[in-house]
């Protein structure tokens, strides 16, 4: 996992049927002084997130262990709303 | 996932034989403003998408999680024309 | 796996419902002498881990093979305190 | 997946014993000009691929869902020789 | 999968209980002449593989595979003694 913040989103008309309904955000990974690292990414947003939000992200599979995300071919999505960096 | 461009496409003619039939794109992953980003990358084509066009890319296991895309060596896939980026 | 030191952890309020009640602590990735190696991520704390210390981090589907730790969209978590490296 | 060259092999006769019978090619990536891109990596020959050939290569959990493929320790496989690169 | 030689290991006393029994080495990644590419990493040790040894390491959920590896929280581990890289 990491902390990033939303800086846009896509937008796919044509796409896999199963994805239909899912918001997909761009975000920009960064550190806790919130410094941009590493390349921007694209993610699934689980949790209703707005442009310049500074959120925790999760990959890989684990985006899709729980019942209700399973069965899309999502691999990044935005799992919470970071309040507070200590 | 990320946003990449379609640069070309690879042909293999002697290969495993759950490929047959696949495409196989050549992608250049790209930032929101279109910058590259990162090393090509080769992704089966979900889609029908064409040389040029702005895709959106999945990767791992969640390329194949849908049945239709289950059962082949598969880990990185054209999942939608990109129309926008907002 | 890697090893890394705690140097912070995030508040996230808003989350996935599976999420509540686990920790979320910035790790630095270390070589064996202890420099800095890498990007910073966040990892779920499963062994009760403080600020400043030095852990054993595993990544992937593998935080999830155990029954206590499955079910929730988990990529990176602390798996050790480590006293020693040699 | 990527674009590599087979560039040599390794030879390992104390090993896992799932893997007695399979050959480990060294590859480099290569970008559509056949460039060198990122670090050599070790895959697993699925294909008969030999040394100097272009070869398209597969990553993760992928080379890994057909049955015969199965039951193995193996990340990353050589799974069709390249024709041609359009 | 890629080579590696192991140079060191780390102790952890308080750590996953079903870690317990694991040796846990730290290794650097090699190109085909031996020169380091990449960052330190630190793999199970699947195989007796002892400091200063060439050895074949493998990633993600391949190394959990075989029965006697499942249910672990390993994502990394050294899976064979390279004897020649050819």
């Amino acid at each position: 996992m990491f902390m990033a913040r939303v800086i846009g989103n896509v937008v796919a008309t044509r796409k896999e049927e199963s994805l239909v309904g899912s918001r997909f955000m761009i975000i920009q990974r960064l550190d806790k002084n919130e410094n941009p690292i590493g390349d921007e990414c694209i993610a699934a947003d689980y949790i209703g997130a707005g442009k310049g939000e500074l959120v925790l992200v999760g990959t890989g599979s684990s985006v899709r262990v729980e019942d209700k995300h399973a069965g899309r071919p999502i691999d990044m999505a935005i799992l919470g709303i970071i309040d507070e960096v200590q």
